[in-house]
């Protein structure tokens, strides 16, 4: 199957990273401010982005400050079944931030342009962990 | 083989992504300002970034304001050998740019941190050609 994987260095301590992927506040920040988050495995993450997409994501795994995984429920099509895992190493200056979204059936266009945003996306996380401003979909 | 893709829309004219493309003062614009571009199939296009990276690039096709591809000779050693792709498409209302980074021989952390900064990149590209202000390198 195919995966979407980005590699970011963040210069930020894995907890500021880990929180701003597990936290509405911090999802808020870097990728959508309709967001509802739950805090424990088995519960259902709401993503939404005006009308345009409706994410329902379940918490498939959650490791403190180490790793966040979670499966998609409902989206576009192409999206339900696929997987977004997010692993954070600490580094001497920082942090290592591993993106992986898997499970795509296909290597469509729809997967190349979630791929150009997912770096959007990703450069978001980083910038508000540095600065704790971030460019979520309201401000792009 | 393994392959970076991305698509994007940009609200700018198939002419001006291909010249930024294709021109040294269109590619010190959004990816690198040491930049030493040819201007038919067979040249080499040199793209340094600092003390960090050396590329050099054969241009092995040039169809106007439509197709640009490079193969990789210099450069880091997993980029030797790669293409890259720029397919141009118009739409009504702006184009359609779609890149690929092609012929990785493996998926490493490496490709996934090129996959993170052509995001960047690309984003700059788009900025570039929309507002006459992109973010290359030595601006990142």
């Amino acid at each position: 199957m195919a995966a979407i994987k980005h590699l970011l260095i963040v210069n930020s301590s894995p907890e500021k990273i880990y929180s701003a992927i597990t936290t509405k506040e911090g999802a808020a920040n870097w990728w959508t401010e309709q967001t509802e988050i739950g805090n424990k495995v088995g519960d259902i993450n709401i993503f939404d982005f005006g009308d345009r997409y409706h994410n329902e994501m379940k918490i498939s795994k959650l490791i403190p400050n180490k790793q966040v995984e979670w499966e998609c429920l409902e989206g576009d099509k192409e999206w339900i079944g696929t997987k977004l895992i997010f692993e954070i190493e600490e580094k001497d200056e920082g942090s290592v931030l591993k993106f992986t979204h898997g499970n795509w059936r296909e290597e469509t266009d729809f997967f190349a342009s979630c791929n150009y945003h997912w770096g959007y996306y990703m450069r978001s996380l980083k910038i508000y962990c540095e600065t704790g401003k971030g460019t979520p979909f309201q401000n792009e």
